[in-house]
């Protein structure tokens, strides 16, 4: 049976008139189907009004206790529930869900190797909790994912919407025939990133390479498409990368690129 | 079947040690149970962090448009998901829930008459989603619900914990054989206020009545009183009303004031 997988990104969040277009197709998509939300930028404006400032180590972003608190709230409140609730409307039976609720996406801290991340979740992806949400989307749910695992130690951490978008669609390819949509703010991957109608149709494993070797694709893009290979080579049927405006196309494969 | 459903509020809340004694207590009873938490002091100091500060109409607290965003993110994010970790924890399978999420509350926000109390929501008990509350507590998860509602249209609604526990209690009286425990500071309805070992083991519609008239019990205990009345007019078996510590005591009809 087919199952959607979608994520979208913080800069839909951020725009309450596309977040709501947005969920108004999300809601009309026919079949079951599954949201992953990222975080935007409220938290970190949140964030310094309650006087966190943001935290970084060597350039990257880290996670300490305030923030923890400040995403879990953030995240798995304000913006969750602001698109259950919208979804609801337009009778979509959203159920917003952490990795913590339910078990379903248990994690462990990220190792310090050379950065401290801080309380950044690493999915333990042996472990996604199929039987809980197999369970949920049978009785009739739409799952919506906040961007939160847990360590099962009664901690919970901040996690990647791409990789929990990932995580998920791999575990559910076991039970299901699943595609795995990522929603951002380009039509698709771009043969010349002016262009934004330089789409590329399809990228096979030997397109991505030659992509690379040519630098045709631009940095941001490639760990966008080694995410996508890593979801087909865990069992996802395919992977589409394409513009949250053109939603019901990229379920139809009728815009964006595929990756299968 | 039997079906618990407790009720905690805000004092447990704002404590962290005794919230987790509660939580590692909760965790072990047996049987099918659901968990329906306050809010506590944290949104407030939240909210006056934001520069909210809190709103009053005639003595009562008005839930405004930046009121409901704080109690969404604080009751629906950051409390809700504490308790839904430290539960998985002690390997209790939580799942944190709203109003919204599966549509289970419907409610409406209350009408105004001498007093605008803005973002409030009345649930809607007509209407109570118990196929779906059936589904996850038959995938053997254990709710835990904030005290937030929906009104179906896309806008949260803030609603007492009480009135969401009593309510929940009722629909499933349908279904199961369910008792309501209410806990909170005091060890049951005391016959004298200052003597914490004067706990009524039992009170009857008539005892009520006679309590009230001869003025032994404190006004505060009216209401706590009314909601059980109501809950066991609506078919629940039994409603307990005691102390947090005492939770499998209570469970067990060891300890607290009965209401049949």
């Amino acid at each position: 049976m087919k199952l959607t997988v979608i994520k979208i990104g913080g800069n839909i969040i951020d725009d309450d008139g596309r977040l709501h277009a947005f969920l108004e197709e999300f809601a009309r998509l026919d079949g079951r189907k599954i949201l992953v939300h990222g975080g935007g930028k409220v938290a970190s404006e949140i964030g310094r009004k309650l006087g966190v400032e943001p935290v970084y180590s060597d350039g990257r972003r880290v996670t300490d206790g305030q923030t923890l608190g400040i995403v879990t709230m953030v995240y798995g409140g304000l913006i969750n529930k602001k698109i259950v609730a919208t979804l609801q409307s337009f009778k979509c039976n959203a159920i917003g869900l952490t990795g913590a609720d339910g078990n379903i996406i248990p994690a462990v801290k990220r190792p310090v190797k050379t950065i401290d991340y801080g309380f950044v979740g690493d999915v333990n992806r042996e472990r996604v909790n199929m039987e809980i949400l197999n369970a949920i989307l049978n009785a009739g749910l739409v799952p919506v994912f906040a961007p939160l695992t847990h360590d099962e130690q009664g901690t919970m951490l901040n996690t990647n919407a791409d990789t929990i978008a990932q995580e998920v669609a791999k575990a559910l390819s076991k039970d299901w025939d699943v595609q795995l949509i990522y929603c951002f703010e380009k039509r698709g991957v771009l043969m010349d990133a002016t262009n934004d109608d330089s789409v590329i149709a399809d990228v096979t494993a030997a397109d991505f390479k030659e992509l690379k070797e040519k630098a045709i694709i631009s940095a941001g893009m490639i760990p966008k498409l080694e995410n996508a290979f890593e979801a087909i080579n865990g069992g996802v049927k395919k992977v589409i990368i394409g513009h949250a405006q053109e939603l019901q196309a990229l379920c139809e494969d009728k815009a964006g690129t595929t990756i299968r």
